[in-house]
């Protein structure tokens, strides 16, 4: 397991890995206020479904700390009302909203218990869904390193990794856990502008962990898969629809057109609760817009003239018809997955 | 015709706009020194295959003018020499080579003759190869904004426009012929990776010319295909072999298998002159790699750890059967390449 810890709950507070300063700088942020967690996810401090789920969880647990009223209507009020504030802080990872169901499922089975127990109740329920991810990922891992063979170029996307979740990863914990079988193979990250996660995350946590990453700017994939030099892409998932469209961070419906084209399968990790049965088609998931300034600045520096106009989306939709095999806890969904991702469950 | 000008012979010196600065900052350096210009190319003040030939036409004129030696051999000698710094700086770009065999058949052509004379009509034809640019962009430019019909939604890579030639640009003087001739378009720019020239050049010309851009990142081209908001792809070329295939901004390739599953058109706009008939399929094109730096930093900002490795082709090659036409200055050929390119000299 590795020792990176992107998201801890210690001393009753939430302590955050600063994601944003990845890289260069590796700085914690503890957190005491639930409003403050639900603008880290905002703004991105923590991302990556996984972990957004694990982060909501703690910030409610947190929030109900809180609320200082002695009455279960008036506290589940205002309980209500902090999950509302996470559900509004992003659209498309659906581990947000199953966070939130679990964390109100706790508070409806203790109607008219002391407040003090339901706090004691929800802190449990969050720090569980923290460890039950941990497991989770490592059996993504155990799952997913069986398609990972000595000799393989694999291309990741983003961060499906430790960073996008409690711990392990989902994409990545299938090279950790072929690493550790000792496997050797070769690891190329996609860039993954505009916000860089795969140069800054996964580049960062795979050089840790022990694996060289090559780094490439996300128009260069083609290239190498012309010239045959990726025989794999592993991506996570941000909601994975019951027909098994993917929705995942933009630039991945790219090089699953790509990867199609160059007859490269393409596989989605990811743990169950990112399959939202409710969905049934990719159509269903919202897809976020975020602001300009992500595209036009990197740091200090303007990359485009103030008087363009800006489209960016945080996602994309890969049709299931691109997906060679959907990468779970409970082992590997293959085609056709309406049937395939049902009998997950 | 643009009030930009990218490249100027004054005064017997050179005058570049610092390409690097753009868009923040809008700066013309003064060069007397040819050895200076050929960094210039090699550090890409200036870029754009049609841009390098002139600028190398009279980077080698500003080299003759300080030779200092009386007699024809020893000049012819230096002269040469000066011509191998010129073709050492940038070895994908066709219009490099061209231009120095411009220059050297000069040269030849005065054998005997008065130094001060070979310097004159050296300079005179560096001046005839920037005046023979802006005609050939202008007819790239009617023949391709034939392409274009009202409503389009055109993406364009990297910079093709007036900053990548002596003016009025490639792939982007089909656009500015169409917003002459009143077409009504919109037109999405790639940021392009890792030296951003599309939001940084292509946008901020686009503007100036009074077509809003609109940036995205390289990586969600797909996803604008996927909605149908693409109608087609044009781009310029770096070199362009006797079957068709082009070496053009790493990306292109990318951009060509995406269209190519869309049904979305991809138009290469160039020069003949970036037309090499001696090179006969894409795989006789050199690629240049260049170094890490482009992609793991920003300005100041880090994008990616110190211990990561990196992958940057400044180019890929496209083949011909993925691109639906080439438009030159001699008109629009089209599938069989060999014989369409074949016919246009």
């Amino acid at each position: 397991m590795s020792t990176i810890k992107p998201i801890e709950w210690k001393n009753d507070t939430v302590i955050l890995l600063d994601q944003r300063k990845l890289p260069s700088e590796e700085v914690y942020i503890t957190y005491e206020d639930y409003q403050a967690v639900a603008d880290a996810i905002r703004n991105m401090v923590v991302r990556g479904a996984p972990a957004i789920g694990v982060a909501t969880a703690m910030g409610i647990a947190l929030g109900a700390q809180g609320i200082g009223v002695p009455d279960y209507f008036s506290f589940a009020e205002r309980l209500r009302a902090i999950c509302e504030t996470f559900r509004a802080t992003r659209p498309t990872a659906v581990n947000l909203q199953w966070a939130i169901d679990r964390m109100m499922t706790v508070l409806d089975a203790h109607q008219g218990d002391n407040i003090s127990d339901i706090i004691a109740a929800l802190k449990t329920e969050a720090l569980r869904i923290y460890d039950e991810d941990l497991t989770t990922n490592q059996r993504i891992g155990e799952h997913g390193s069986a398609v990972i063979v000595d000799g393989d170029h694999v291309l990741t996307h983003c961060n499906a990794g430790i960073l996008a979740t409690a711990g392990y990863g989902t994409a990545l914990s299938c090279l950790y856990t072929a690493h550790a079988q000792g496997k050797e193979f070769r690891v190329f990250v996609d860039e993954t502008r505009p916000l860089l996660q795969g140069a800054r995350l996964s580049a960062w946590e795979l050089a840790k962990m022990g694996i060289t990453p090559t780094v490439i700017c996300d128009n260069m994939a083609a290239s190498l898969m012309q010239h045959g030099q990726i025989d794999k892409i592993i991506v996570g998932a941000d909601r994975i629809a019951a027909n098994g469209d993917t929705a995942n961070k933009i630039g991945t419906y790219s090089l699953a057109v790509l990867a199609d084209y160059h007859h490269v399968p393409l596989y989605v990790a990811a743990p169950r609760s990112t399959i939202d049965m409710q969905c049934a088609t990719g159509k269903d998931i919202p897809i976020e817009q975020r602001g300009h300034d992500e595209i036009s600045h990197v740091g200090n520096t303007q990359l485009a003239p103030q008087n363009a106009e800006f489209y960016n989306p945080a996602f994309d939709v890969t049709p299931a018809d691109l997906i060679a095999g959907i990468i779970t806890d409970a082992g590997i969904a293959h085609a056709p997955f309406d049937e395939g991702l049902s009998e997950l469950f």
